[in-house]
């Protein structure tokens, strides 16, 4: 066996287990956590019982994965972007495009994980929270050194979070078809976030 | 009868429904408008059943009040600044204190709404939707009024909403009795916002 057949093999639960999180996503988003039965889950994604839980654990795991997956993803872009050689208004274009870019394909999941957090266990919701603390330190990591190279102004976390409340809240209103794609918005808003810490 | 006699006849029941609104948005809040029942509310107000539905009319009417009066007094308050006397800036201003002060106000009401849009019927939801686009006019008219002054520069739609996405994604982290009080990120936002429309 070659490891590219290993990796066609293994691929196979990660392609299914993908599937059920789009459609445990829309589901969620569509209805509510509460109100999606597993026989529902069981339905939309053409899984039985048994195989749907061999492959997510349990509803609550399911729910945590989809409220995770694309902070982790967010998280793991933003340490990348973060080792690259870029000046640090081009790692703000660059963490301004991916964030944007996943809320135009994370919409059923943000919308869950603003609306469910309460859903998930304390500990689950934890994690869910340091997420959101990771992707925030990436942010202030990219403003701190701008801070250094005497470009950026500092700026307080509150204004950070609000800066960064301006890209999340987003989820309610953009439209994946809509007039303007992700990178024009996500240029839109670098170009405030890097009039906000200009030097006065 | 006096007519300040009979404005106080007349507010204890609008005391009543005040303090029914402040108790339901409490609640709904903590658990959900599907997990909370009218006997719950009866305990948590002091009412019996009958006098409840006297002052609600029904439960979902309920859940409208508490996701629209917060919006409707926006409304109002902005319409009111726009009639007074002040630059540009000051109205940016004076927006952004009031909208702030309405966050720390009514955080339940603002976590009810971002999470149970779905629980209202279509014309409700409409209603809310309409009150959402009346408060973005007021400050589309403010910019506009900077913009034909030559004092600040035209954004788009998309940059507005951004804006504003940034005050009211707040009701997800801001403490009431945090370090920071509403007026003091108020500012820092104003400036955010004005640096954001400033001529290049």
């Amino acid at each position: 066996m070659t490891n590219a057949s290993a990796e066609t093999k293994n691929d196979a639960p990660k392609r299914q287990r993908e599937r059920i999180y789009k459609t445990a996503a829309r589901l969620f988003a569509e209805n509510s956590y509460g109100a999606v039965g597993v026989a529902e889950l069981c339905a939309a994604t053409g899984f039985g019982k048994g195989a749907l839980y061999y492959h997510i654990g349990s509803k609550e795991e399911l729910l945590f994965e989809v409220m995770t997956r694309y902070m982790v993803d967010l998280v793991e872009e933003g340490r990348r972007a973060a080792a690259e050689d870029a000046t640090p208004a081009e790692r703000i274009s660059t963490l301004s495009r991916k964030l944007v870019r996943s809320v135009f394909d994370h919409l059923p999941e943000m919308t869950v994980c603003f609306r469910e957090l309460n859903s998930l266990g304390p500990q689950n919701r934890a994690v869910v929270s340091k997420l959101h603390l990771d992707y925030q330190r990436i942010w202030e990591a990219a403003l701190a050194d701008g801070v250094a190279a005497g470009v950026f102004r500092p700026i307080s976390s509150v204004e950070l979070k609000g800066l960064l409340g301006m890209y999340f809240y987003s989820f309610l209103w953009i439209k994946p078809k809509g007039p303007q794609g992700p990178d024009a918005i996500a240029d839109r808003y670098a170009e405030i976030v890097l009039r906000a810490v200009a030097p006065s």
